[in-house]
């Protein structure tokens, strides 16, 4: 007999409180918005990344900020209040993340990149993910010094995705790939 | 030594022509947007469409169609024109399904849900994914009449992603889910 497929009320969700959340121990994935141009896609972005417990999103060049941006606000529903966040100058941000021993990958159509569904991620690891612009996509300084780039196999005509479900499929794909 | 992370030029992806799209052999994957309000959303589940070979859209309800709608075609960039889509009446396409043999799946949180993580393609079978509304979610008339649900596991305070990083996420794990 076929089961009963009813919808889940919003308080069968098991949904995280904010204070919950903030204290639930992430998977070490963080995000960088590299001059990302839509607060329609950094919105939606966040959101994505409270789904799967993003550790930290990291905002360079001209990727508009949550705070007084009704835009993102409002494709985030409050995803920024739960993700941490911050604006970083790129230099900044690659010492710091050099100096913790950060993996930094690209998701880019590029020679060289691996497979996104090959990758697996490493428990014992911390990882930034660089996304880039709408149009021009990761720019050179994060190719020139990012650890490896990875790229969504695609077939049709366009190659090309839009960045917010570039970041959704990232994520659904790294939060799987973990090895029990 | 670290290799060399070059971007690729658009003429090296090995983009499909229109007409080699339309003819190249599709995985049996077919999407049904279900009262789906926004365009932007439409217009980006299209491209991610085409970037994973889907077969046809079906369009049901309130769920806008491309032509002479300018805010799809500028997100769809084209995938409007690649992707083969039909406006449906939501009766006659359950018969249509039906008498097809085609597999119905919602994409959902409810009851005996199966996590799309643990879904796998079957060569051999048709299938159409049913998406929902941004704010109600996918109708009563297809949970009622559809053969699984499928649902994408979810970490955070929100427990919702946005309809075409959904599409995405979905389009990706299925297409990635065939065993050869």
């Amino acid at each position: 007999m076929r089961p009963n497929f009813k919808k889940l009320q919003l308080s069968a969700l098991n949904r995280k409180s904010l204070k919950e959340f903030k204290q639930t121990p992430k998977m070490g994935i963080m995000l960088l918005l590299d001059n990302i141009r839509s607060a329609h896609n950094v919105g939606s972005i966040f959101r994505s990344s409270d789904a799967f417990a993003v550790e930290h999103i990291f905002l360079t060049g001209i990727t508009p900020i949550p705070e007084a941006n009704f835009e993102i606000q409002k494709t985030a529903l409050g995803a920024e209040k739960s993700v941490n966040w911050t604006q970083v100058d790129s230099e900044e941000a690659l010492a710091m993340f050099r100096q913790n021993g950060y993996k930094i990958y690209t998701i880019e159509q590029a020679e060289n990149s691996q497979n996104l569904a090959d990758f697996n991620l490493n428990i014992l690891e911390k990882y930034v993910f660089v996304l880039g612009n709408e149009v021009t996509g990761v720019s050179e300084f994060w190719m020139e010094n990012c650890d490896g780039c990875l790229e969504i196999e695609q077939f049709g005509t366009k190659h090309s995705l839009n960045v917010s479900v570039t970041a959704g499929v990232l994520l659904y794909s790294v939060s799987r790939s973990i090895k029990n």
